[in-house]
């Protein structure tokens, strides 16, 4: 089975949860994923459900808590680059179906990473393995790099009408 | 904590596996899930993975065995009219938190449901419940009730490539 790259971008919601249902769905199969979650430390409610699945599903965070919105400091750089260190392995080991780089686009607008080496790692790929890369403002590098690109556009938001994030719903 | 209406449409990737991975997250906060599947009738690798959560989501299936692209029947009808019936019940009773009803707007657009029932059911639900629409071609209707809508929308998809839905990924 070939393996391709997938880019889930846009203003929209939906992009990590796309990412993580097909983790879900990738488990049942008996695949086996990895989880690289940039920009983030937290204790998601979705890391107590994917615990259920230690056998399938590896999932890592790199980055502080509360980082977005935040101002960018040396330490969101070096725990984005220790990130990728480790990811390069990860797809290199070619132990894993599915990779899931989830806010790579953040951070590579945010230039914490080198997108010349993030497009280097992601070409040498294991053939038969998946790749996905989530987070708003995906480059056009990497929308290139990509074979299958779904912008997750926002038609209506109730944010705006001032809701704060949920437990369970949107962390 | 209120509940929305959320709906996850257009032609690109990404619409049942974020409503997915929405139920993991909710599963994962302690979270009552109902996840409805219309026009489906098959063991997606998910249902498989859904296992792990009996004592959090309930999943029911409305609709015989690859039904999308056949020609639609009697019995497409009569499915998704018994699959509503126990969507309301399912939405009245209050029980669950998230209830998600996958593909509705395709069972919509193609006739198969009334619009103003479901519409009606959908209005009639408990405050903190959330209610996630999914499939391509949601009506205007449909979005105008809905407090959050997304479109995935396909900017580049492998499938023009001639790939086949593959076991884990797709299904």
């Amino acid at each position: 089975m070939k393996g391709y790259v997938q880019v889930y971008t846009g203003e929209g919601k939906g992009k990590t949860t796309a990412a993580l249902g097909l983790a879900l769905r990738a488990a049942g199969a008996g695949l086996k994923v990895y989880i690289g979650q940039f920009m983030k430390k937290r204790n998601y409610s979705e890391l107590k459900s994917l615990q259920k699945f230690k056998d399938n599903i590896k999932t890592e965070q790199f980055g502080r808590q509360r980082f977005i919105g935040q101002k960018i400091m040396k330490e969101d750089k070096l725990l984005a680059q220790e990130g990728l260190e480790k990811i390069k392995k990860i797809i290199q080991s070619g132990k894993y179906n599915l990779v899931i780089l989830d806010e790579i686009n953040v951070v590579l607008s945010y230039g914490l990473l080198s997108e010349d080496e993030v497009i280097e790692i992601i070409k040498a790929k294991p053939e038969a393995q998946e790749i996905v890369l989530t987070g708003r403002g995906a480059s056009q590098r990497i929308m290139k790099l990509a074979d299958l690109v779904t912008e997750m556009k926002q038609i209506k938001h109730y944010f705006s009408k001032g809701v704060k994030a949920r437990v369970g719903i949107e962390k």
